[in-house]
């Protein structure tokens, strides 16, 4: 094994190191008055209440798809070490969700005491804080990787092994007489699949928590401030602290399992996509088998460096404005950004990678700029779109609600336009048609690239919910005013990078999605040459190409003899390419995929806010003077409504898509899952951007109204305004967000499920 | 040429004979009162005005389009009878929609008098009214295609010019030795590219009618109904004409031009993919090439005769119920669908076609039927979907909006999950992946079956609007209260063949794509081997593909050589199948195509209806007396600016949708195209449904409100069911049914752009 591959556990310690150092420093701050750690104490008590159901919940699944894991092990159709794998990553994408959010909850009274100091103060802890989760899911996220990847080559694919072949309990480990390429194909293949433990965690948290947020927050407006006319969260609405719960499990845990799947789940196809490299396409770019697998993660690992020194040039002057933060923070994902192209330059003329690989990553990083630009245009209140909305709600709510989704529809080409330009450029920068799987590595390369510096990027996401988080608390808390503009100020600084963070996780959604389907392929080529053999024989013609023509150009065999009996097989071969109604039915169905989904969480949010209203209408009536500030509301009925209707509406549109992929597997054939992947990362993407920047749009056009456009606060404008507001919280918090897990999930689940799909298309 | 054939324009004379028929029947009526005459006047100089203009535009459109396929066929990449073909197929659709229109707009008040006399009366002449636009679009249609195959096969493809060639100024029109086979595959690839007339005129007519339509409507009721509080239909609205008119050139004109497209663009792609059948699947099936081009036809023409016989069905007893009417018109309906299957049946015994091909037409109607019965169960108010918006509505606009959208998105299942399986079916039964050609015939004669009695069909749907505007002939003409009744009753009768209509419609659409999809295949086959010939040498592996192995199939040779030089060609060309950055590019781009043409049509509705609002504003402020009846309103005016409005959005969205399949073709070559095309079906079929239920939804929820549940009219929850009803206008009449088409003239412009994206990709 190349010295060089211990970098890839170093650093993922390194990371923990410094998450472990940041956590400390912040918790060395003091949590302000004992009203502030009473509110922070609910509050972290119902997150944690929350995230515990949602374990056991995710437990019993995660339980019940490795017992099927393990059956289609012993039935010969799955790789042994996938049920391991699988739950390895789903229990560090878990883990780190938890101790994103403990950081988090301790964090938000500290925040809210710094900015009673000075907002500097207050930037710090919660940045700080942010950065916790940042390096936490790369540290994992590596760790886990470098573990199994060490695991594979050093104990179970050993010299001996790979002669004498290794059994466990009847089952096959490794081959005899597997070569030094075929090895590294069987490693990274398996470790593929572990993306799917992620996935399937991330789903659960996405969604969970998107529904979660909403159903408070819907809950709480529109009881609180419509009904009551009390502000938003004031002490006396009993849906407040879930509301604050709310932010910690959507925007926190979340999106940090969302990114941990994106992070790993690029990593790992990368790495499969090297290993699958043809020898030809080696030789012509001078790179090496082992270094195309394990080059990936060297970025990775030298992305954490950098990430780790962004964090630390983070810091302004005590009299920063926010144009100085703001400034601050851009150095900080700028710079380790520009630092970890140089590294990577570096490998370049190393030898390691290619220079075409290297624009590869130059592109993605363009692409996740652009797209995250395009939402800015579309959602800010300073462009035409958003202020069109606002003018549109003089006409009331249904001109707005129309334009709203003009805009959101309209905003989808930007996006688009870049990622298929981003897809074409950086396959044509590492390979093109020419070198075509060499192309392929270069868009895996891209996302690599894209989410190398994860660990800084994260945590100028997650430092937004901290800053509202601790808005709220000084709002309970009663604290000065002053206090509260400063964590807004904090808030809005969070608001204006979540724009480009939200083009940064979907750009590196569908690279990440790319990638995968573009490994999915070599699973089906490997499991096509296990269970029929190289002299199997089948009468599909894919049978053919994957055992015969793919393996003849991989090896650099510029002639080959035809049977007479494959003639036909190519040809339905070459149609499964171009028309073939298997492949177009996959496509309808990943489409349709994307839009049931949606309904479903919508749904969802809908009967969970029902609830809420219900309840917080309860304890108006009910508790005396609760209204006066004289009774005490039951916060954590509230907290334990949320979270059982999250708990319960999360179940359904999870299990969908992963049983989807397996059904549409089962009738339609590798065609039609490719199919159903293609049409779910196209509609999937084109849909979660037009519900993200609808949503966003709708969401500015109400604070521009409240500036005092158009009539300002409490006028007819306003009101409609309102309207689109409420109707964008769950597209662009709910349903848009978890179209991003459904592309990635969907996809891995085809991945696991490989081994099934061909034995059942080979019946 | 087979003496069959010639029932073809025989049959396509008979239908536009009886259209001439009905048309003078209805004209025998009397048009009523002097008020009404006045009024059906003012609506049918409107709807005169407004084709008028738009041929006009749409005149220019076609001219600069023949003029670019002029030089494409001087350039020698066009086949150069398109630029004549594409103006026949454009001309004949714009004729339907001119006499249909005449017809309607004729039909509306002798209709409204008809009523006055008895329910029976008034169906009777809506219903003949409408049976003159069905018989006219399969008249027309019909006649276009024979007309075309009798010269294509009588003068220009004559014995000698196949030996000697035929040239005209400098282009070659046959080549020399073509055999019979070929002849018939140029012969139907040629006519099949006169669908894009037929395509182009319909996307004009959609959209334009579409934006017309709703203008008109929402700015009337805006203003009229909202603001001055009088009621639908009164003629002290200035918009009230104009609102009319838009029921004409929306649901009458539009709607045909929309189905014209679709039967003959499925009748030409059944005919190619016809010509297409390789030998060995003639052999194996007993089928002649000749027999399958035509048969497509033959279907057409027996189902005019049994259409007309449908139309005489329709009829009862004097004493009418509802329910009498509504068995009557399935009556009517079904039973020529069910002739039309014992036709076939007839056929395939005949061997004109298979018994599988048989199945695959049975297959086609019932998923038409499915996604009829589904799209009632979605919109209608006796079911749970829309009475679960209508409730929503008790919690105000933003419940509506998110639920009818949840059910909309949720809505999209049924349909799609029921055209993958029409489609796998018909492709099953037909010939499956043994024999692949055929399988794709099945799918094409499906869409024939589905739309072959569309001469009735379209009747049922036709007569809706005209019974709409009969109603509003009677409001204004103040005609007694029962005459309203009787209209509304008919309307409802409308209404509910409607949802049925719909499925039918999205549902021959999508079939209909499909088949030129695969038909485009076939194109591009033509092309490659036109331009770079038998032995000509590209890198590209599509080239081998369609120049080597699909031809040695369709001779049924069962052994080939590959050269050593192809075999990388074979992968790259197989890599197109399942993983290929530019085929995912271009259902990329399909995906997002499907939005931004949505959300421009939504914007457009917008702008239209903000300009008609203004101008109706201006006429109850500036016309004195008009709200007490004593001021004329002036009606020509608002009339001008829908059809002003309507020209000016429709224009760009139009152009798009030719531009960005050419665009497409040249960067990302034939798999970017075909995923475009894919890409487009898919999500626009899945958008289109979405769009159409969600409104459909709320449009009765609306009515469920104001049948007196939840408060009823007037309350809290009728305004929050009036703004779902009024973003859903949009959604349903102008951006919905607009994707039907936006589908199918991609996919044309596709086809008759083949020659140049396959120059192009060879450069």
């Amino acid at each position: 094994m190349n010295a060089i591959f211990w970098i890839v556990p170093f650093c993922s310690l390194l990371a923990l190191v410094f998450a472990w150092f940041f956590f400390k420093s912040m918790m060395k701050n003091s949590e302000g008055t004992p009203r502030m750690m009473e509110i922070a104490q609910y509050v972290r008590e119902g997150a944690m209440a929350y995230l515990y159901r949602q374990y056991k919940v995710v437990g019993i699944v995660f339980l019940i798809i490795m017992l099927i894991l393990l059956l289609l092990a012993y039935l010969g159709v799955q790789n042994p070490f996938v049920p391991v794998a699988f739950l390895t990553g789903g229990f560090f994408s878990g883990l780190c969700g938890f101790l994103g959010m403990k950081t988090a909850t301790y964090a938000s009274a500290r925040t809210a005491h710094g900015a009673s100091q000075s907002l500097n103060q207050g930037l710090k802890v919660a940045f700080r804080s942010g950065a916790v989760m940042g390096l936490v899911v790369v540290g994992f996220g590596l760790l886990d990787i470098a573990a199994w990847y060490l695991f594979l080559t050093q104990v179970i694919f050993t010299p001996e092994n790979m002669v004498s072949g290794l059994h466990f309990a009847g089952l096959e480990f490794v081959h005899p007489n597997t070569n030094e390429h075929q090895k590294l194909v069987e490693i990274t293949t398996t470790m593929l699949t572990f993306g799917m433990g992620a996935s399937t965690q991330a789903l659960f948290a996405r969604v969970g928590g998107g529904i979660y947020t909403k159903a408070a927050d819907v809950g709480a407006d529109l009881v609180g401030k419509v009904e009551a006319g009390i502000p938003e969260d004031d002490p006396r609405n009993p849906a407040t602290i879930a509301d604050n719960v709310g932010d910690n499990v959507g925007d926190v845990a979340g999106m940090g399992a969302d990114l941990y799947e994106s992070y790993c789940g690029s990593i790992l196809a990368t790495a499969a996509l090297g290993a699958a490299l043809p020898a030809v396409a080696l030789q012509a770019s001078g790179m090496e088998t082992e270094m195309a697998v394990i080059a990936p993660m060297i970025v990775a690992a030298i992305g954490i460096i950098f990430s780790i020194m962004g964090i630390f040039m983070v810091r302004t002057k005590e009299s920063a404005t926010q144009k100085n933060l703001l400034n601050a923070l851009l150095l900080g994902t700028g710079g380790s950004s520009l630092l970890i192209l140089l590294a990577m330059l570096g490998m370049a003329a190393m030898g390691w990678i290619t220079y075409g690989v290297f624009g590869s990553v130059v592109i993605g990083l363009a692409a996740g700029v652009i797209i995250g630009q395009a939402t800015e245009y579309y959602t800010s209140d300073e462009y035409g779109p958003t202020k069109g909305i606002a003018k549109q709600a003089q006409q009331g709510p249904a001109t707005t609600i129309i334009d709203g989704i003009a805009v959101g529809m309209y905003s989808t080409w930007i996006p688009v336009v870049t990622i298929v330009l981003g897809i074409i450029g950086s396959f044509w920068s590492a390979g093109g048609m020419q070198h075509f799987a060499m192309g392929v590595y270069g868009i895996g390369f891209a996302a690599v690239g894209m989410l190398s510096t994860l660990g800084i990027t994260l945590a100028t996401d997650a430092f937004g919910p901290i800053a509202d988080n601790a808005g709220g608390n000084a709002e309970m808390a009663e604290l000065p005013k002053e206090v509260r503009e400063r964590t807004d100020a904090l808030d809005m600084l969070g608001n204006t990078t979540a724009a480009t963070g939200k083009g940064f996780a979907i750009g590196s959604a569908a690279l990440t999605a790319m990638a995968l389907i573009s490994a999915y392929m070599e699973e089906i080529r490997l499991w096509f040459g296990k269970i029929a053999g190289p002299e199997g024989f089948v009468t599909k013609g894919e049978f053919v190409f994957y055992t015969s023509i793919k393996p003849a150009v991989a090896e650099g065999i510029e002639a080959i003899q035809i049977s007479a009996a494959s003639v036909k097989d190519f040809s339905a071969a070459y149609d499964i390419t171009l028309f073939n109604p298997f492949f177009l039915g996959g496509i309808f169905i990943g489409s349709m995929m994307a839009f049931v989904f949606c309904a479903m969480t919508m749904k969802a949010v809908g009967r969970a806010a029902g609830a809420m209203v219900d309840e917080v209408r309860r304890q108006f009536r009910e508790i005396k003077g609760i209204l006066e500030g004289t009774g005490t509301p039951e916060y954590a009925k509230c907290v334990e409504i949320s979270t059982k209707g999250a708990q319960r509406e999360m179940l359904l549109p999870s299990l969908i898509a992963i049983i989807v992929p397996v059904v549409v597997g089962a009738i339609l054939g590798v065609a039609g899952v490719v199919g159903l992947l293609a049409g779910g990362l196209t509609s999937g993407f084109t849909l979660a951007v037009m519900l993200n920047n609808a949503g966003g749009a709708w969401d500015n056009a109400k604070k521009f109204v409240e500036k005092g456009n158009y009539g300002g606060k409490g006028g007819e404008t306003h009101k409609a305004s309102v309207v689109g507001d409420t109707v964008g919280d769950p597209f662009k918090d709910t349903s848009g967000p978890s179209l991003n897990i459904l592309i990635k999930l969907m996809t891995m689940v085809s991945v696991v499920m490989a081994g099934l799909t061909v034995t059942l298309s080979l019946m």
